[in-house]
């Protein structure tokens, strides 16, 4: 049921990244659960990973292998996310990346695991070994749907974003592709994002660069505010288009908004595919005394049982609101000057009902699939703005469902 | 559907207190739903209010009055919060105050006023004329459960407790009655509460002993991480057992002691009737280096809708629980140190599940309806232990019904 999204337009190939999947049967049978990414040698890697303080295993190797080498490959699977398994878990995911780099004829550290999947489960070594070979024989340009498709767990729809941006020195391209969808299913874990471009950049924009992307895209949604143990964004620049991207230039800058775009898009997406979802929810928090008082006060009211069930219900039930911005723990915050708009509708003003708020008003705007709220704090001149979902019946039976 | 509530036993009357109700028809029709109590002539009262900055007015009445005078009246109603009502708000708070001050002949500073229902809409100031003159009539030592019942909203089992506490000087009563049930109906927030003993204690150090009993009671719950902008808890001390309790005294631990079970018997009374509740869930967290980092952890847990909804489906889905462990904020919390135990089943060891566990048990431990779940974080002392519920259909039923 996801919310106004439809499987993403043509992605762009970008110049020296390779793509190639496999039915590995590692959890699923009959479908793609495998998938490469080939990265052209000299190509710049950086990445994010969760916040979580239990991070699975592959998340340890990845962050490991990072700080040795360059990476050649990101060996992706859906399914298992190999998380909770002790040392097993790390055993395994080496294991894994000995069989791409034996394969493919890299050093091990050159490969980047990823898993998605249930928490607390070892993985199938005997899957890895016979999907890897099918995987590297189907590796091309136009792998990036078909990636997209292989993680998913139980996405509905496969997410994926591409963008062009013309610099001095000829044009760069952007592709990016996600799974999401929050944490779905008892235990289906985990955010997963890989973004490509043929710019030239050096390491240490490149993290800055992706730095900002994030913040700006994955680290302003929640579907359920749970961090998952597995959540990571790869940015990979391999400078094949030529165009050298140097920190502070123009195509700096272009680039960067560039990649806000395509990260944004993957980061609504997954909100649109989050689990139970029938609405979609923007909200801007303005006014505030800095962006981080903005963004508490956001999730305060985006992680409110209360407020995504009236969302749910289309009840523009405004109290709710003011009770969950009232308790975000903004200091000194002045009630009298808080101001609440649903989808251009003021509802809110000084405090208390606006007076010329009608419930009817309220109620068509919450009746949309899509609704903006735009809550004012009059301390400031600091804004925010993330990306939410409601809380349905649909929500509880997903994640009450026993593990199948 | 409370989980193992049943209505309180016979409530000890607290001489020096005494309470009256009347069906005055503020929101509700054909049930009382005003409630006064009367404390005698040198009662010491302390109060502890809502964190939210979103408070109702008669909550900043209510404050205002305690550092006037000696409050006489506490003024309750159910059905409406007067909260986000602005300056019309305090206006209809201390008109309340004054309706009743001028029939009973106080200062209308000795009134504290008390609201819980509906946000947003304006008093009914006639039914509150109709209202406490009955009340007022109605005035009786026994009143504690009708009281109970009065300021009852969805709350489906009315909430009391009382306990003797024998000290040297004779025999201490404390009897409490709340309200919750958390933030029930679509806007019904509030918790409320109010104990009496006939000790009598010196202002200061009343408000220590309220303090410590609501640290250890009212501020360990939660069901769904909500605060109301109405809540409140008022202890009064009325003297009239002759016995007076010093700070720093035997008495005073007894009393403290006492005060602490009065008011755990009530939060976990508001837990047990919190919305859609089928389990009881009690979280140890232990092994922390302080409190602090226990109870985030212990709320993390708790608030997370992947293992509410877990709980809800009796599954032991360990990977939940300890990703809710891993983002709780704990700087340096190592994984490999974690253990996890559910009513007596040892599910996780050394962050990774145990190897004599069994899913079989750990289904066995999660069908129950109350539950124990015990968190090891093997990095110190301190220990805390809160209380919640799982997230139901019925969580979202009732939250997303429109307001009626």
């Amino acid at each position: 049921m996801a919310v106004g999204l439809t499987p993403p337009p043509a992605l762009a190939p970008v110049p020296g990244v390779w793509l190639g999947t496999a039915t590995a049967g590692i959890r699923y049978s009959g479908r793609p659960d495998l998938a490469l990414m080939a990265f052209a040698e000299g190509s710049e890697v950086a990445c994010v990973f969760t916040r979580n303080a239990f991070r699975a295993a592959p998340v340890t190797i990845a962050e490991a292998h990072l700080g040795m080498t360059r990476p050649r490959f990101a060996l992706i699977n859906a399914g298992n996310a190999n998380a909770g398994n002790g040392q097993r878990g790390v055993r395994d995911a080496m294991r894994c990346c000995e069989l791409l780099a034996a394969a493919a004829g890299v050093a091990p550290a050159a490969v980047l695991p990823f898993s998605t999947g249930v928490i607390g489960e070892p993985l199938n070594l005997a899957a890895f070994r016979a999907g890897i070979p099918a995987a590297l024989s189907a590796l091309g340009e136009d792998g990036w749907l078909a990636a997209a498709q292989a993680m998913m767990t139980t996405d509905t729809v496969a997410k994926g974003a591409s963008r062009r941006i013309p610099c001095a020195g000829g044009v760069v391209t952007i592709t990016g592709i996600a799974k999401g969808a929050g944490m779905i299913r008892p235990d289906m874990a985990t955010m997963l994002a890989f973004v490509a471009t043929d710019a030239r950049v050096e390491p240490t924009h490149l993290a800055e660069l992706l730095a900002g992307a994030v913040d700006a895209s994955f680290h302003c949604i929640s579907v359920d505010g749970d961090t998952s143990t597995n959540d990571a964004c790869l940015l990979v620049a391999t400078g094949r288009s030529g165009v050298t991207v140097d920190a502070g230039s123009a195509e700096s800058a272009a680039l960067s908004a560039g990649l806000r775009e395509v990260c944004t898009d993957l980061a609504q997406a997954i909100v649109r595919d989050g689990e139970g979802a029938t609405k979609f929810i923007t909200i801007e928090v303005r006014g505030g005394i800095d962006v981080a008082e903005c963004r508490r006060v956001a999730f305060a009211v985006a992680h409110s049982p209360l407020v995504k069930t009236a969302f749910y219900a289309s009840d523009p039930n405004w109290g709710r609101i003011l009770a969950a911005v009232g308790r975000a723990g903004v200091e000194g915050l002045a009630l009298g000057d808080v101001g609440i708009s649903l989808s251009g509708v003021r509802v809110v003003q000084g405090g208390e009902r606006d007076g010329a708020y009608t419930e009817a008003a309220g109620q068509a705007a919450m009746a949309r699939a899509e609704i903006t709220l735009v809550i004012e704090l009059g301390r400031g001149a600091a804004e925010a703005r993330i990306w939410t979902t409601d809380l349905s019946h649909e929500y509880v039976r997903i994640n009450a469902e026993y593990r199948t």
